[in-house]
């Protein structure tokens, strides 16, 4: 039997509707990086898996109003250069702090998107245990990837020894880890935190 | 033989000026207790033992100003309320993450000046293994306490069972860890700390 709908298309469980759906591209709705991660971050929250936030964009204040019955509002200030990552949180009992960025070249990531005081604050964390990482983003082509701190270093000193400013494409395909926007996390990029700490040998 | 200074004056060597000295309260300078922890952090960060930092004040921005040739002027913005607490970092391989409050009281440390979201937020921090805790100052006397997030979770919900709306001085004493200024770190915060990690078992 023949089943169609009321405006007398086909019915099939294998039509073309459902196979555009397993393609859909979660992470091309329009949204910023920054948006995609909190989204993540407040379903990890949401599921007592990692506490995980975004500091706050730091503002030097240089004038403020106290208007009577009402809050206060800040009428002159400016941003100031942050002197950390973007993230840091708890996860399986480790300290986890990261830098998302973004680039709309195709082949290589631009190393200038850091700045040496990012760096610096990651290889201290490092140091002392934590996780560090970076969660870069094609966004022409919505590709993501996670790359562990150490080989961020790796990339960054050796652009001081030969001069390659960028990291391209495959060394991120070959060094770091590949993500696919999903659902819920939109970004799981907790899966490619638990292989660091398998790589690390659960450390 | 007397030696004696230039201007006549004896010299001791434990004359009433060292031993002045010996009771200098390195609290006393008209600091805040932000600046304090800010202090402290810098030294220990300095000295390799842990990366701590003040989140940045969060701020919702309204109307900015982009002057030719110079930087973006902030024009108007709100103060927000924080939804987690003022600090974090990682010490010791740990997760650390607390909050400075000060009070003028001299017996006791009134609850109000936590957030429900705040001990929610260390709640959260604890269950995934990090270290939380509250660093509590009196101002009027200088005492500094730093009270571990199962203690400050236990008197948070007793003022909803027998209504007791604060801490008391006392108890402070026997379930915190008291400390003293001292010259570096101004306030050595890190060593309540250790304490609270041997008395998890090392956790």
């Amino acid at each position: 039997m023949t089943i169609n709908y009321p405006n007398g298309n086909d019915y099939s469980p294998n039509n073309k509707q459902s196979k555009k759906k397993s393609t859909i591209n979660y992470g091309d709705r329009g949204m910023s990086l920054e948006q995609e991660i909190n989204l993540s971050n407040a379903y990890y929250l949401n599921k007592g898996i990692a506490v995980i936030h975004k500091k706050p964009t730091p503002i030097q204040i240089v004038k403020v109003d106290y208007p009577k019955r009402s809050a206060a509002v800040i009428k002159e200030a400016y941003f100031k250069q942050a002197s950390t990552t973007d993230y840091n949180g708890i996860f399986k009992e480790k300290y986890i702090d990261f830098d998302a960025k973004e680039t709309t070249n195709k082949t290589s990531f631009p190393l200038n998107n850091f700045h040496q005081h990012q760096i610096s604050h990651m290889q201290q964390c490092s140091k002392l245990g934590g996780i560090c990482f970076s969660l870069i983003k094609f966004v022409k082509t919505n590709e993501l990837f996670v790359l562990n701190g150490t080989d961020l270093f790796f990339y960054w000193e050796r652009q001081y020894n030969d001069g390659r400013k960028s990291i391209s494409k495959q060394e991120l395909e070959n060094s770091g880890y590949k993500l696919s926007y999903q659902i819920n996390p939109l970004i799981p990029y907790l899966d490619a935190v638990d292989k660091i700490i398998d790589d690390n040998g659960g450390k």
